[in-house]
């Protein structure tokens, strides 16, 4: 067995931070499967979930139209309403209750609850010449997070369950991503836990065959990615994603895991289906 | 000074359930004001705002119409949605975010947040000789409120902001009245402190002449409600507020207050403005 060089206390309490999409979100039926799953882990654990296709699709039925600048998607004053009330309120509470039904003490929260994610409003930036303002869309600072308070929220036994929304501690909420809230949160509690992220998407982990659902690379480190890399392995779409897991990992997080929503229950075990990510 | 027969603990710290209703909700300049002014009470809080006209005007926009059953507003499966994104997502989280800006730390709740709030499902009833569904309300029994995860925020020093839904525990969200709401969560945390719930509505309290803004009666207890009630002094819109006092009182309680936004400040000190209503 390897184990990780950075993680200097093995005694400390494994917690699992667990990122749903919006293929997830969108879907009844894979929601209520997923989340029977996660009530049934056995552990501290987080979830940070998407948004999905209704924001979207309430913000058309409010007449608001999405907008681009650049091909980047604008958060304008309309856009952070409907994505407050969406992901804020019917995603986020909609889970929550779902949970409270399957004995998971939930607490549905976003970055500006208990001040636990102040970010900051994305500076205005020169895209192909033009300045181009996302609107309210916030940058995170892994250092400002509150960890502690959400360390207490853990500590009375709740499970934290996050919408991709955070607040720039002058009255706004933000918009932020939420592979990007995810990550954050587990670099910040991994000073008092050992961390595993886990994000789960459509596959079932990073594939040698992108064809192939059955050529799972189980483990990957650094050396191991530098290898795939020189053998030309790797599909172009999961290089970001893997470059944000040593990310993480290398700010203290002990294991980042990719892989399916479905596989969520093995891959809290150490007998994972997904592709497992360490130093 | 009169003692309260009921308030066995004169040490019990005290703490301020405040509920804002629409009106201060629907009008920007004056919520901004009622917060900076909330955020100055220097005493462990809790905050149960309304819904305001918001959530009708976006169920409008969505094409979702208001049902009513003999005058009876019905909560079918698309009101739901709208107050949930609306009162749990929009409003709850603007608020806190504001809160956040004037350094208080704010958590924004529902009923289905750390299962503290527990309601049931309102039973059809028989009205006029029809049956009524009122469709997805939820009454509560103060007894099943977990007050101990309450208790466990405002030790931590944070700040509760109620959005007025519960949850069915099987998985539902639930509308419920946000009057009730302050008062059942005033009548579970009196086990731990000596609680004055505070009603801040149109006027300045309770009036002796409903034209006269400076006819507020600062003091009632049971006997001079039944002197008002006898000498046919009281409108009737106010009685069952009055009445609704009392039985936060009955139920442990020690003060309710009944008076204007703008007033919090002084009604939060022992020099009141608005009417208090002790046993």
């Amino acid at each position: 067995m390897m184990s990780s060089g950075m993680n200097v206390n093995t005694q400390q309490e494994t917690l699992f931070v667990i990122k749903i999409g919006g293929n997830v979100i969108d879907n009844e039926t894979a929601l209520a499967a997923f989340l029977k799953d996660f009530a049934a882990v056995n552990a501290p654990k987080i979830l940070v979930h998407g948004g999905g296709k209704i924001a979207t699709k309430i913000g058309e039925q409010l007449g608001i139209e999405s907008k681009y600048i650049n091909g980047r998607r604008i958060t304008d004053d309309n856009t952070i309403d409907v994505v407050t009330m969406v992901y804020g309120g019917l995603v986020n509470k909609k889970i929550v209750a779902q949970l409270q039904a399957l004995r998971t003490n939930a607490i549905g929260l976003t970055g500006a609850d208990a001040n636990i994610i102040p970010a900051t409003k994305r500076p205005v930036k020169i895209i192909n010449d033009s300045p181009v303002d996302f609107g309210w869309v916030g940058d995170i600072d892994v250092q400002q997070l509150q960890a502690d308070n959400l360390k207490h929220l853990l500590e009375k036994g709740f499970t934290p369950v996050f919408a991709p929304l955070t607040h720039d501690e002058q009255g706004h909420i933000l918009n932020t991503n939420a592979d990007t809230i995810a990550s954050a949160i587990a670099v910040s509690l991994s000073q008092f836990y050992k961390v595993r992220l886990i994000y789960c998407f459509e596959k079932k982990g990073v594939l040698e065959d992108v064809n192939d659902d059955n050529s799972v690379i189980r483990n990957i480190n650094k050396e191991k990615y530098q290898q795939l890399l020189n053998e030309n392995k790797l599909f172009e779409g999961i290089l970001p994603k893997i470059d944000n897991a040593f990310a993480a990992i290398d700010a203290g997080v002990s294991e980042v895991l990719i892989g399916d929503a479905k596989d969520l229950i093995k891959n809290t075990t150490t007998s994972t289906e997904g592709t497992l990510i360490t130093q």
